[in-house]
């Protein structure tokens, strides 16, 4: 049995895990990342959390096949991250450094590349060809799997699909555009248009549940609904609306197999995705085409970045 | 010296060039298609169109290294125009059918495709790894070149960047979505929306060159505007935030080395580039990286659809 060690670096945990060759996780370790720090302790900090590991499972890191860093930012072909916002990295040259430590081949990309290849080697996205992987959380992440490795572009900086704008002149984006995919359907774009409605409709149950709940979230306007509120109702699907414009918007471009969506929001199962798919069917240019894109969950949650940071040998 | 057969299927006229290997066009012959009619009487005057090109170069067809076809519709991996509209054509064998014919090996993709690896291999684009070229006429087209090689999806009807909504909610567009980049940054798309401002502005200089020209197109709005007219180049502005927008979007998804544009309206040189170039570099997600995209215009214009057509044997 081979062994492969995943590297999934985030703002607050760095998760390392040892990956088999049937895609299980068979061994983890958790180090806090304590970010923003000095780039050698977040360093050492890594490296602990791959020894960490290894003991679990008994090995030696040097028994590992390989090694793969998923790591937020932009990480370019020569294994340095270029700049990570997240994590205050500038030009680290983070692959060769661990390479260097354990002496087996190092691979890394950005984490939201990593998460995405993780869902096409062994989740949602298997046996797939082309791949999208779409993540609505804080914001939207997407990765993209063209003829079976993760495409970045000519800077490896590609893949914002989030910072795409479907509604020009719309709501203010953090990159600095406005009427980003991002600002409407990342989870916190969801939770800015629930609160809007609850504060034009204070009478709503919309607005109930957000007092009851203390917080203004990505589910609060699905359990008013669910309650039968209107107005949750109407937020929902404006939401559904804005989130088909923009897969539709990917499938027209790059029609591939399959595309998934992950994050808290996709919990809401079928309620989500019925009237999702329903919607983006309606749009897509390929309605009388024989083949056609299929939309999925994403089914590793967490451990997608893991698995594909793992799996990272296979995109070279 | 080897030579390669490029067919370039339009609506109105099949063209066929005999292009060598500096990629120059050697012979021409130029067929009326007299589409919809059909697809045997199609076949046999593209058959003719090559017979006439060979003739004019003192060859025989199957001296030539291959023969590329660049034909509207969905063309799929096993040489069959799946679906084109414009030609009538539903399921026809046209690849088999041309290297049965000559006995030289055949090549068959979209024409957007092929004039977008034309410019790739021989134009605007040369020497990129990652590109994409965007066609602005009747209505945008487009072509997406990833490691050399086209990409159209898994069921090869992908690249319609054109068809990506930018406005939700917004213009109508051909395919039945609203808001498409297509319906604000295609030559018609210019052409309504000059139209509708000459009509709220009827003492204008622009509805006065409307009058003048009797007709209104994508030249009427820069036309006025050179003459000083403040309704023109409102226009002009409007068409570059919305062109700006669109490229900055498939800029923030692919990162490619080169961006090019083509049509008509390309023509109005750096009256239309300096702003457009500004306006997409204030959008893109990596305003502050070392190497971010170039924007070009297309040069090999008509020419492309038959060069990249000759050279599709490079994209397998």
């Amino acid at each position: 049995m081979a062994y492969y060690i995943g590297i999934d670096i985030g703002g607050t945990n760095i998760a390392c895990g040892i990956v088999d060759d049937d895609f299980n996780i068979v061994a983890r370790a958790k180090v806090k990342t304590n970010a923003p720090r000095p780039y050698a302790e977040i360093l050492e900090d890594i490296k602990k959390s791959v020894r960490l590991a290894c003991e679990e499972l008994g090995i030696s890191p040097s028994d590992a096949s390989s090694i793969g860093i998923g790591c937020p930012g932009t990480c370019n072909t020569d294994g340095v991250v270029e700049y990570s916002n997240n994590l205050g990295f500038i030009n680290v040259p983070l692959r060769t450094d661990i390479e260097t430590e354990f002496g087996v081949k190092t691979y890394l990309d950005n984490d939201a590349n990593a998460a995405a290849f993780g869902e096409f080697v062994a989740g949602a996205a298997k046996g797939a060809n082309n791949a999208i992987a779409i993540t609505l959380g804080t914001g939207v992440g997407s990765g993209i799997i063209i003829n079976g490795k993760l495409y970045s572009g000519s800077n490896c900086a590609g893949g914002e699909i989030g910072h795409t704008v479907i509604v020009v002149d719309g709501r203010p984006c953090t990159c600095g555009r406005k009427g980003c995919f991002e600002a409407y359907s990342s989870a916190t774009g969801l939770g800015k248009m629930t609160a809007e409605a609850a504060q034009l409709h204070p009478d709503s149950l919309l607005a109930k549940q957000i007092e009851e709940d203390g917080k203004c979230g990505a589910r609060t306007a699905y359990l008013a609904m669910k309650k039968g509120c209107a107005v949750g109702k109407e937020v929902t699907e404006s939401y559904v609306k804005y989130l088909a414009c923009g897969i539709a918007n990917v499938i027209n471009t790059f029609q591939p197999d399959i595309l998934c969506i992950g994050g808290g929001v996709c919990n809401e199962g079928d309620t989500l995705m019925v009237p999702l798919k329903k919607a983006v069917a309606e749009q897509i240019y390929t309605k009388n085409s024989k083949k056609n894109t299929e939309i999925a969950v994403c089914s590793l949650g967490n451990d997608a970045g893991i698995i594909g940071a793992a799996m990272l040998y296979r995109s070279i």
